[in-house]
């Protein structure tokens, strides 16, 4: 006899699934949300099913939004030209808090991962190559940021192939030595990353 | 423009506010989430408003249970002359979990911290005086398993000093060093407290 109640049981175990969060948070978490009042429950409970009905994707870049057409997609400050692939919407919202970058981006809702059984017809792909060849101005640049590892890469790869051919320019964020940490302690691959894509002073 | 769908805000918002879930933390259940069927969002939800309005207080113990009286209380097994005295509802999980205990509990719902403005009056310490003063049967024991820290010790003291004129035998749960760990590593006051409360062998 563990839990003296069914419900409460239920939600630990509804909330031990989510990512990042075990057993003994859940049970935290579920503590905490049972001494709040009812209203902010319903609230939060609202919430989630709201946040579900309304969100879908873009038709243009597949990011997520609550129209057709995201807002980076339907701005006029953006350069169209100039699209970002990324493999997740948060990395969309991580790029957009750089206030750095100007053009628009195209999410493929995961990378290739023949290991998980995620091949290139499992993520945005053609949704990308419809939209390079479809739209009517010429793309100046497109900007890989995908995650530098294994899968990142093979996806990389894979998309140059694809992209190449259209003759348009390619690019990859950098891979080197993050700010802020020190060169002794950064492993070898990406200090050997660093040296190859040194840039004169 | 940070997000491009205030729906999923709003959820992140929500999610945030619960204890050990950061903003990153957030975001990544609340993308999670939206990748799951309708069915499991809409599961999710139910069981927080389920949970809500099914759990209350036994009206002897204070632990939650769905129903007036709480599996452990109603239990013919349980020895109900030894009272277990507990902060949370949690604490009596985690004694539960050692199959040791055969008595019942008293659960408090905090402890006095007089910091965070809590008094004597805002935990269930009325309730465990009108219960050793009101049964019909004599109380063999009451077990003080408070957490060992400053307010722990306060809420020890206070109830000592209410407990002991009525004449019941008052223990506390013994502080000392955890099995699995060193001596070497021990604090100071731990191990003092574990000499102080040295065993015959």
């Amino acid at each position: 006899m563990i839990n003296t109640s069914d419900s409460l049981e239920i939600l630990v175990q509804e909330f031990s699934k989510l990512p990042s969060i075990g057993r003994k948070t859940a049970l935290r978490i579920s503590m905490y949300l049972l001494k709040r009042p009812v209203e902010e429950i319903e609230y939060f409970s609202h919430s989630l099913i709201n946040a579900k009905e309304k969100i879908k994707f873009c038709n243009i870049c597949c990011n997520i939004t609550e129209d057709d057409v995201c807002k980076i997609c339907l701005s006029e400050k953006r350069n169209k030209k100039q699209i970002c692939v990324v493999e997740e919407p948060q990395d969309v919202i991580a790029i957009e808090k750089t206030n750095e970058y100007r053009g628009v981006y195209h999410v493929l809702h995961g990378r290739i991962s023949p290991l998980d059984g995620i091949s290139p017809n499992d993520i945005r792909i053609k949704e990308l190559l419809d939209r390079l060849n479809s739209e009517d101005l010429q793309i100046d640049e497109i900007i890989l940021a995908l995650n530098p590892d294994v899968e990142g890469e093979t996806t990389i790869l894979y998309l140059n192939k694809l992209i190449k051919p259209l003759g348009i320019k390619i690019t990859r964020i950098a891979r080197g030595i993050p700010i802020g940490s020190e060169l002794e302690f950064a492993d070898q691959v990406t200090l050997a990353k660093a040296l190859e894509g040194r840039v004169s002073v």
